[in-house]
């Protein structure tokens, strides 16, 4: 395992985003309560920043204005020459990145925690981008341990070779903290009592970090991408049938080759063709009908995560 | 009880209307559906026309583009003069009430079944304007003993005074189905199967009474709105919490005075203060943020039904 280096300062450039999808409203109240009273982000190492990544499409309540923010942090973008007729979000992913980045330079912020909803039945999923990322690893463990009745999975969301595109990428280090079910544009009390619970916990653990806590060496079941499966479609593009019964709600179950995963609207099922065994997550999101997706294709495997050093003790800041 | 007259001739002109908000996902595949195969809407005795109420919202999977055009069936909007900047469902509203209208004319579709989604957990909820719609309960009662295992609840909203606004209203009679829980832009194959097959029933039921058969009278709970509660809000407008975990859910269970209904982001529980039982409905319903809506207040009460007599026997059409 390629592992990103382990901090070896205490984490002092710290922001938490909720909105970057302005329908997601977990993050959404999170953060602008957070922009007014940010006491709860302070920590005795550190203070928080509260972001509310989209304003304008938390405004709407919209997912996005003009295009996905959080697949936006790509070279591509951040890099080319500023126009007047820009997207929206190309324009804001541009900010963020000043603000928290600018991503892989020495400047960029030391994390970032992203906060997300889904209308998937994931419970508590926490995104890293790969395996190789030991401090936000120890940081996944640490919030499993805080509520062990809960569910808290780890999901690994990127592909080999894809270039990093999410909102925390701007920053040295980051991940996303996923919540469903929730639908879109509803602030469910739960849920929203939870996130801020794991946020909470995920600003504790950066603390215990800073003062000098080491960390064991562990192992952890994850959820790696490996695909995604679309929607059947009829010739035109439009759907024909939709996620299956049996398959609806069943987030990181088990998907055994041959079981039934769409029901089509002529009533007949749609079976999982593929030759072993696959972990469905995001079922059903419905911000994902528009790219093509009812639902990713994860493996689960067990990392063994090294152990996390305690910090060098430095001069007092 | 001041009833809307009975039929007295067979209904020959019937409509389904989907996606009258585009983003409720179950109406918007079964118009399609049937637009494209409009099979399953023929009966012996008529055939149901199949409508894709806003096929513009629909296109870009959002509840509206300019305004509720479930709120856009009045005397102002149908019977102003035309002009170009007129909002997209002002127009769309004019088009449906020249296809199932004029409405309150002689010329209006004999029955409209609008067909919608809610955020909500109200299972099947059955949306009639008033209590005095004798044909529209009759077939309430029809679809209830359908599938008695599944509560299926008469829903009472127009308040005392209050023009007709809805879709439906366009034609001489009505009623809208709406099934919860699901998100906005998400189809999933649970719901779709139980409009599809509540749609059938009460198509079967039209022609049950086409063909002569006469309904005994019954007794019937019914829901009446009495009023709607807003989400606690800043003095800014913006929301001070949202619903509390002990209401969320709980639609038509009775709501007793000093109990829970909102969750302060303060921390602290907002209580009912009023000095009866309520059984809200639609709460915390996506759609109604905007509209000042955390939940409706309902009252529970019995009404009886009256027989619906035979038709008459007449020549063969």
């Amino acid at each position: 395992m390629c592992s990103l280096p382990v901090p070896r300062e205490p984490l002092r450039r710290v922001a938490v985003a909720g909105g970057t999808h302005g329908n997601e409203m977990s993050g959404v109240y999170l953060a602008r309560q957070w922009l007014q009273a940010p006491g709860e982000l302070q920590r005795p190492s550190f203070s928080a920043t509260p972001v509310l990544a989209n304003p304008a499409a938390a405004a709407a309540c919209r997912r996005y204005v003009d295009r996905d923010l959080n697949r936006t942090f790509t070279s591509a973008f951040l890099t080319a020459r500023p126009h007047p007729d820009d997207p929206y979000e190309v324009t804001r992913a541009r900010e963020l990145n000043q603000l928290l980045g600018p991503k892989a330079s020495g400047q960029a912020f030391d994390f970032v925690l992203d906060l997300h909803n889904t209308t998937a039945n994931v419970g508590t999923c926490l995104v890293l981008e790969a395996a190789s990322n030991v401090f936000a690893l120890h940081l996944c463990r640490h919030l499993q341990l805080q509520s062990p009745e809960l569910p808290c999975r780890v999901f690994l969301y990127q592909l080999p070779g894809e270039e990093s595109y999410s909102v925390h990428s701007a920053a040295k280090n980051g991940m996303g903290l996923e919540l469903g079910p929730q639908p879109q544009g509803v602030l469910r009390a739960d849920l929203f009592t939870r996130m801020r619970a794991l946020v909470a916990a995920a600003l504790d653990f950066i603390q215990l970090f800073n003062q000098g806590t080491a960390f064991p060496a562990f192992e952890m079941e994850v959820y790696r991408k490996v695909g995604s499966v679309d929607f059947p479609r009829t010739e035109a593009g439009d759907l024909a049938g939709t996620v299956h019964p049996q398959l609806q709600d069943r987030d990181f179950e088990p998907l055994r080759p041959g079981a039934p995963i769409f029901q089509l609207f002529s009533g007949e099922d749609a079976l999982y063709e593929g030759e072993s065994i696959v972990y469905p997550v995001f079922i059903n999101e419905a911000a994902y009908y528009e790219k093509g997706i009812a639902f990713f294709q994860t493996e689960k495997f067990t990392v063994s995560v090294p152990a996390l050093p305690a910090l060098a003790p430095g001069p007092a800041p």
